[in-house]
């Protein structure tokens, strides 16, 4: 079922019809790659001209996105259109929306785009999540302390990423440069959560509403941005399906088309927690362009297209380094020269620090991270 | 070594260096959409504007390969050109190797462009070949077809592929058609032989002299086009390894750094002999996009690079199906979805019979060729 008012796409979209991408990153790049192997052309819209993704469009639209005119002739100049990134403007999304397909989903981007409707809609599908409070005003954040107690966390329900727009609150004293710094944007404070490890699940929708789930990835961070991933997260196997269970609810509930990345927190006693959402591609889910058969980015156009979904089953385990910042990435020589690794680069002009550049994937037999002591040694590096 | 004259690239080739590709097919395609996975960025030039390849380029020129002043600009837009065919024009090739470094080299696509030279060059590199004649007359038909016998196969020295600009010679009333047809260019006269199969092998040679080829795969034609590539090869170790010695020897008698593919007859006793060659990717590759860690077109640009060449073992058994002219290409929904099968579709504007239009590969165990009666028919179809 598509929202009201959303036209839908041939089903399947012929080859030689456009995929429009909104964003020049690297998942869009990388997007754009897995449309191209499909015989799709891609058009892509962004604001810079010359960023990873429009480096291999066969058309570009440069312009911001609050570019109305500009955003309906590409409407009229695309088949489809989907996104690299989930903070889309509204306004965008206003335009697009009633003239072409838009996928995985308006609904989707919009209740990933706040936290607040997120965890509301998490739990209302049914997921568990654990305790926050809506802030607004500082009254409101001194009761949300009060009932969570401390430590918490204290977020932007907007436009947070990779740590950006958070606190932690450690104690009493951190209360009053926290809200100095984050207010007066609407607020929300989450219980902290002693979490064991990080885990994210990725699931694909097709249009007939079957679905496919890749392995359940176990993350790591380093200042806030993901480090490592290791594929499949080690662990009992029904942990693993558990999470796989949880995204492919909520996939189902948000009704969409495409690919669904679910982060969650695994307490110590292995209890999940829904964390945060990204209806696209995920870097959690970039091992599996080496290590299945069809990769997350395959798997989303293929979904977006209308196309069958192929078994996701991976061949090898993997594990995935992010390349961030200008001294990783001044190590590019070693990741190419390292067996069994796969070196993916996003073209990026600049190696400014915090910004990922490209990853490196090992593949390695199958079994090998669960007879690692520490499948983190396995990474490329 | 390098040709005397020719500029050498900086080796490695960093991060968003542009590679030149000449040719704007398939091959060009695939190995741009390879190059944008390690970082580079593509600058194709090729006649027509809008096919396989220029729409993943990051820069077109859409120009004749005679126009002098197009190629020189180029030539200065780009830090090292490759080649996506090999029927180069010569006046192409001497405008841009002064100007830039040219791989897999210059000289191995001068030799592969003339039959006889081709055949010349084998014999001293120690390849066996088949019996031929350079005829460029009558009268050395004539004695050309006393020397070698009938059946024999007349073809032009130049500008063949896929069958066309050749003659089956069977009885002597073929001659007189035959050489109407294919005269006053240039011919060669090649003994039949009397082959169990055909069988290629690639090898990638990369700036620092080392090689590694991927493994030899069995090649069936359908009306002299090729339709299924099968790897590995079935039959003993020692006749796949044998093939990959030659393409070896002879990338290493071209001195290139790049691709080379070799084309060979099998005799019923094992014996091999060397048919043709291609210095670029080869169609008889395309399964190591799927079946290997580093696929023939990512080893390719990797060698055009300057960067380290990976393990080129395969992961996977596989069947690759070439999806030719309108009737294979209607039924891409269903080579979509077939389990195992990756598919590829080439981007391009019609579906003219005899065009190769995509192709789909299909991954199986370790060892299922081996056991199977006849792997032909584990093909995606």
């Amino acid at each position: 079922m598509s929202t009201p008012g959303t036209p839908l796409p041939p089903a399947p979209l012929p080859p030689g019809a456009t995929i429009g991408i909104l964003g020049g990153g690297q998942l869009g790049r990388m997007s754009a790659l897995a449309a191209a192997k499909l015989g799709y052309r891609v058009h892509v819209f962004a604001p810079e001209a010359d960023g990873p993704a429009m480096q291999v469009a066969a058309a570009r639209t440069v312009a911001p996105y609050e570019d109305q005119a500009a955003l309906a002739r590409f409407a009229g100049a695309v088949d489809v259109v989907t996104f690299e990134f989930e903070n889309v403007p509204a306004a965008t999304l206003d335009v697009l929306a009633p003239l072409v397909p838009c996928r995985p989903g308006v609904e989707a981007l919009r209740i990933g785009q706040d936290r607040v409707r997120e965890k509301t809609f998490f739990a209302e599908a049914g997921l568990p999540v654990g305790a926050w409070r809506a802030v607004t005003s500082r009254a409101e954040l001194d009761a949300a302390v009060a009932a969570l107690g401390l430590p918490a966390v204290l977020k932007t329900t907007r436009l947070g990423y990779d740590g950006r727009g958070q606190a932690v609150l450690r104690a009493p004293e951190d209360l009053d440069p926290a809200w100095e710094r984050l207010s007066p944007r609407p607020l929300i404070l989450e219980a902290f959560v002693p979490f064991a490890r990080e885990v994210s699940a990725i699931v694909a929708r097709g249009a007939d509403g079957a679905t496919v789930t890749f392995d359940t990835t176990e993350n790591r961070h380093s200042h806030h941005i993901l480090a490592l991933s290791i594929a499949p997260a080690p662990g009992p196997a029904a942990r693993q399906q558990e999470a796989q269970r949880l995204v492919t609810r909520l996939a189902e509930a948000l009704d969409l088309v495409g690919l669904l990345a679910l982060e969650l927190f695994e307490l110590p006693d292995g209890t999940l927690l829904a964390n945060e959402m990204a209806p696209r591609p995920h870097n959690s889910g970039h091992w599996t362009m080496d290590a299945c058969l069809c990769g997350q980015f395959e798997m989303h156009v293929r979904a977006v297209a209308g196309l069958p979904l192929p078994d996701p089953s991976r061949h090898h385990d993997a594990v995935m380094t992010n390349i961030v910042g200008p001294d990783s990435f001044a190590r590019w020589p070693a990741f190419a020269a390292q067996p069994s690794v796969s070196l993916h680069l996003y073209g990026k002009a600049e190696a400014r620090p915090g910004r990922k550049l490209g990853h490196a994937t090992r593949l390695l037999p199958l079994g090998s991270v669960a007879e690692s002591p520490d499948p983190a040694l396995l990474a490329p590096g």
